[in-house]
């Protein structure tokens, strides 16, 4: 079914079953545990992919822009969280957005909500981001005034509705062990309930506990002690999950197929036609410090086979990927071949291509594709 | 005539005057040191840009995609380098290209040459690719049998005309002083020299040298010992060839505006909409090694002022940029503000956004854009 002689130049592969399997998996989970299932579609930012979470009985999601969840309302969502600080220059594209669809906003400022007192025009849910250890966004964990004065402002306004706090503890990513997630997980409800607590204590009701990433979400089995997940980018995976020990090869559902332009013998390396504007220059580590832009694998009747051992893309120029082979993978590479690469992190470089090719011969677009 | 509160998420901002004193300069240099300018339009990506090059006398360019060869040409420009090893799986869209323009290709492997001797329908123009230091792409420059040995299975060929040897000294950018970058020049022609003299003595006739780079391209006055250079990145600068000493702050002529949307006095942090999808995960290093992924400023009435002290770009999530500023800087700025951030690969960043906004309030498009 899958032919790769058809691919010309970098093309972002879909292994539907996978995606499928993966987005199952999730949504039976979330379900088990009693909690709301809002996947995050920034990773594949496709209204097609989103009728397969449908499929399997979501109803609410996540996006990581306005530009997104317009995109997504167009494409029949009806309750929609903007999970970045609400841009407040943005307000028109707020308003109009909630004046038809179930919107969900997070704030972390009094600036940022006296804002939206003033200038919303129709009702929106507003989640307070905490900040529980990944020190990005979000009022700390333990700033338990600041949240509390938070609430109270956006619970003493008529078109604020709050729906309590939300996190992301993305330092899930820099742990080195399934248990070091689990940790992670653990440490983020604790704290988050530590929130809720003080919120409670001061007369606020119904506060939820959102959370979200893909380590946690998929390490920790039973997901109860919270109200919402978020996961993203489970639905596809990567080479960063493969790392992190959250996935196995058989998880990753992209690849992006790159033909083989040049070959060093010397250096035992290949140039493949695939680049930054393909890949992404996200990165990770080898042991030694040195950085991996994909991991690769060749093509096969079904997709692609097992990844090449000692085998990945060493560094990348705008068009140009550099990739060092194992003696015996580059034996068998010849200029003009194709060969496959499990991207860094899915999200970017689904963001960059924009098409998806399904192996069983599909097209299927992202936004903007 | 530049409003910044027009400017409602991440924005592409672009200083045309500046652009255009870039352009005129370096064309100016090509024309006094003799040499074919055949600039390279990855950087730009635009028709109408592709234009103001015209107007200084342009009319030989350098692209690193087919696509891009291909949106030129309907563009009007007819003299085209692909400068990317040529990709024989794309052989009918270098067929119909090669029928329609003077196409140049760049090969570095007999297979390569054979299929296009086989394959190729129009006449096309080809150099041989020469690794000066790079170890990227190209022969080695001291691999003189395997250079002749190529530019004999080319120049033996009807549709193959034998041009020259061109190669990317882009091992500039790993300079840290731009006598050190002079120093890659001279030992770049050095050795480009030595390979055309073998290839001469071999009998082939008329072997041109084309290099291009922009911190060589820059940094050198006198560009006469080669006989083409193909810079591509000087039309806008960026961070990196801030960092190299390559420019001055002046001379950047892009820079992209992201609202502030969250604030950390602790940390003396902002957190920009502006993300790995806006600015690309290139990154520059501090001398500390931490990474830098872009620098920033305020908006001024005529585009931005003066880059921030101790100010940069410090992370990049997919949509969020993390900003570190200096203390007198972070005072200045509320939520909802406009930062100005100069980006450290610009065209990674361009060919993410895709649309330009002038300063005088044009908008000027990439392609796909």
């Amino acid at each position: 079914m899958f032919d790769p002689l058809a691919i010309k130049k970098p093309t972002l592969l879909l292994d539907r079953r996978r995606a499928m399997e993966n987005i199952e998996r999730m949504a039976r989970k979330a379900r088990g545990s009693g909690v709301t299932f809002r996947p995050h579609f920034k990773t594949h930012q496709s209204a097609q992919i989103g009728e397969w979470f449908g499929d399997f009985g979501t109803e609410a999601i996540t996006v990581s822009s306005l530009e997104m969840a317009a995109y997504f309302a167009a494409h029949g969502w009806r309750d929609i969280t903007v999970a970045f600080p609400a841009n407040i220059r943005e307000i028109d594209t707020i308003n109009e957005l909630a004046g038809r669809v179930d919107l969900g906003l997070l704030v972390e400022s009094t600036e940022t909500v006296s804002f939206l007192r003033q200038h919303l025009t129709s009702p929106a849910r507003v989640w307070i981001k905490i900040d529980v250890g990944l020190h990005r966004t979000g009022i700390g964990w333990d700033q338990l005034d600041r949240v509390v004065q938070l609430a109270r402002q956006t619970d003493d306004s008529e078109l604020l509705e709050f729906r309590g706090v939300l996190t992301h503890s993305g330092h899930s990513y820099a742990a080195r062990s399934c248990e070091q997630i689990e940790e992670v997980y653990r440490e983020t409800v604790q704290r988050m309930k530590h929130v809720v607590d003080a919120l409670r204590s001061a007369g606020l009701r119904n506060v939820l506990i959102s959370l979200g990433d893909t380590p946690t979400c998929t390490v920790v089995d039973d997901l109860s002690a919270v109200d919402e997940v978020r996961p993203g980018n489970f639905v596809f995976h990567d080479a960063m999950q493969l790392d992190l020990g959250v996935c196995s090869e058989d998880d990753v559902a992209v690849a992006v197929g790159c033909p083989v332009v040049a070959r060093h013998e010397e250096r035992k390396e290949l140039i493949i036609y695939g680049g930054a504007v393909h890949l992404s220059k996200e990165s990770i580590r080898r042991p030694d410090g040195t950085p991996v832009f994909g991991y690769v694998a060749l093509p096969s009747e079904d997709g692609w086979g097992p990844l090449l051992p000692d085998s990945y893309v060493s560094s990348l120029s705008q068009e140009h990927g550099m990739v060092r082979l194992g003696n015996e993978a580059f034996g068998e590479l010849r200029i003009g071949d194709l060969l496959m690469v499990l991207p860094v992190h899915s999200c970017l470089t689904v963001d960059l291509l924009k098409v998806y090719h399904t192996l069983d011969g599909e097209t299927i677009r992202a936004m903007g594709g």
